[in-house]
């Protein structure tokens, strides 16, 4: 079903605001067919990452009706890795025990056809982080997700990018040029978080906007929202472009939802899952917010 | 006192559904009781969890009375598990770094007299994992606790089941024979969670009705009612079967009162806590429900 | 600006009991000047610290203004330590892996100037985790924080306490004596943890009142409360005393505000974090409790 959805409709030339219409009509159905092949096919999603983020990514992926296993042993890579519907790393606790398995599991999923998902926290903290950042996207990942200095660094060291220096000061409109040159070299979907989230396959370059800033006072939003490209991904393998805007926008969207009960970040985490859980088709069709660039 | 409680009343024969009373009005007594001695005594339950369930687990721990102590280091055992009211051992993350002290925390805690308790997560995921799971039966450990599948792998593997074959789709009421092989093998009270969660020493078979479907939609949950049955066994070693049965429904009940305020997985599961810290005795003795089986 | 603050008034001799004039106004000034430094300059905060805090730890970072940045591989200390604002170096879940990177980091820190702060949690489970415990305090650490257990138990291994002995019964004013030795002799400023918590240089103790009883049932509050003596003392290193004491004050009254609509310790944890993220400056100024002694 997914793969005969039909193309979005391309706006004439160049940027358009927000609009729900036609484009807004298109990407809120879309987003709902996937959210909705995920609760019913309830993905397992292996998930490789950072010590800070495993109980909401857990959480976001139950609350989005997919199964999450947190595996990690070398020892039980080959076995359970094809078994599994995707693979998601993130290295936010990287250490040198936890990379073998990274790989290793990396070369698993792309053996077995599995898309995974690669999330380079902190990328330009060290040279190990890169190296080990490098070494995965090698390995080609079906999907990369970072915020824009993540995204610029990576892009960078790749060799990619029109080398513009990394800082935490990016805004995401500054990384889109780094994310296109990054797809394009490496064969993978990217995204790029911000005030917009961008994804590009390296030609076309198409933005949501749902979510809200109090987001990023939650630790691990990021690491969470790239398992549930994830678990988009797998139940949809031949739109990976697709899959990844429509998590985004529905990881937004339930952040836009718990806002309006949230007194804070805690009260916000807790009712961005309770709505990710309780989203309905109205909901997304009406409120998801997608933009298309170039 | 615990252990002169008088004998839960037999129903003459077969199942019986879900009863309040005289089983009903037995089982909340007791799980009263128990829930009041882990308040009064506040015994020290030693950890070796994975990383996803760290934090309920110590969370439920602390909301029951009980002190939670997540200490792993294999320099650590000798000394401190014999210090220890009860240790609960999960092999969720398992790794090959931790195998070590999970063996020698439940060695230590049978040498020093002290009830010792298994969650076998995931135990079908890997020969790694049956191996080490395995090795840790033959440690003699006082409770197991599991869902179906894991229960019926488990048994199987200990050649003691009918061998049906293991899968994700197994309700509970398939796995209280593989349950009963298991625990008469292993000398364990085996738990098997399910939409009833059934306890077994190899001989009878008690069913509690408590808990609600959202509690799996939370990660770990599985995890902290395992802890939790530690902790209720620590104050009262000489009464395994009821302490684990009482665990499960006093967790069970405490997400059923969760529930009344929740919106998503993610209100119930603070509710849930909230629930377990404030229970009173008219709430468990009026709520618990408990069925016999043969 | 935070350097030019006059001192605080000295009462005239012997302990006072809580006041907010002048020796609270000053204070909550004082919390209130340390809280908007930490939201302007966001402060990097490395923190190696327990698995079962570390979310918990990076929220409340976040919910203050800082930068949470969990990062222990031994690869990646030397080029990014020196690139943080404080580090926080916490032992909860101990293991021989994790205990080179804690002294890198630590030596890391002192040598470019850089204020880190101890947390010797549960430093007499082990020989193991004292020797640890005992090897990081003469890498200098500018706090130590912890209950009362903890100081005693540090503080005599250390032999400059008075050797009262070791258990979990000691109030916290009990431990004020070996707090005071500990500084002394560490040239660390001091804290212990209780119904009072206590702030020491080993010359003058301060205590502030804020805090509710229920934050004990909290796993990682106290881990948390350390994390953002981290980032107070980031923003103004030169006034380590201050600096932790309204960190202390200011989490504590954060607690106590969370506490008017909580109903157990899961929702007193999320109106918390909401509370310590919302504290406004006459909150701040006009419920900060400090009271000096001696």
């Amino acid at each position: 079903m997914a793969d005969e959805s039909p193309p979005a409709p391309e706006p004439a030339d160049g940027n358009v605001g927000p609009a729900r219409n036609p484009v807004g009509v298109f990407w809120g159905g879309r987003a709902w067919e996937f959210l909705s092949l995920v609760r019913a096919r309830s993905p397992l999603v292996q998930c490789i990452t950072n010590f800070v983020s495993m109980d909401l990514v857990a959480n976001t992926l139950l609350a989005a009706g997919a199964s999450p296993a947190m595996v990690h042993s070398i020892h039980e890579i080959e076995g359970f890795t094809p078994r599994c519907d995707a693979l998601y790393v993130n290295v936010g606790t990287l250490s040198e025990s936890w990379l073998p398995s990274m790989r290793a599991a990396a070369s698993a999923a792309v053996g077995a056809g599995r898309p995974w998902v690669l999330d380079p926290v902190a990328v330009s903290a060290s040279d190990f982080r890169m190296d080990a950042c490098l070494g995965l996207v090698a390995l080609r990942p079906t999907v990369i997700r970072g915020n824009p200095s993540e995204i610029l660094a990576l892009s960078s060291a790749c060799r990619f990018s029109d080398s513009r220096g990394v800082d935490s000061s990016h805004e995401s409109m500054d990384a889109v040029g780094a994310a296109m040159s990054l797809a394009e070299a490496s064969g993978a979907t990217v995204a790029v978080s911000g005030a917009i989230d961008y994804v590009t396959d390296g030609k076309q370059v198409v933005g949501t906007h749902n979510g809200v800033a109090m987001m990023q006072k939650i630790t691990a939003t990021g690491c969470a929202v790239t398992a549930l490209i994830a678990a988009f991904v797998a139940v949809d393998p031949s739109n990976t472009f697709e899959a990844t805007l429509c998590a985004l926008s529905i990881f937004g969207l339930a952040g836009e939802l718990g806002m309006d009960l949230a007194r804070g970040p805690a009260s916000l985490r807790t009712n961005m899952i309770d709505s990710l859980y309780g989203l309905d088709e109205q909901t997304v069709a009406s409120r998801v917010i997608v933009s298309q660039r170039r």
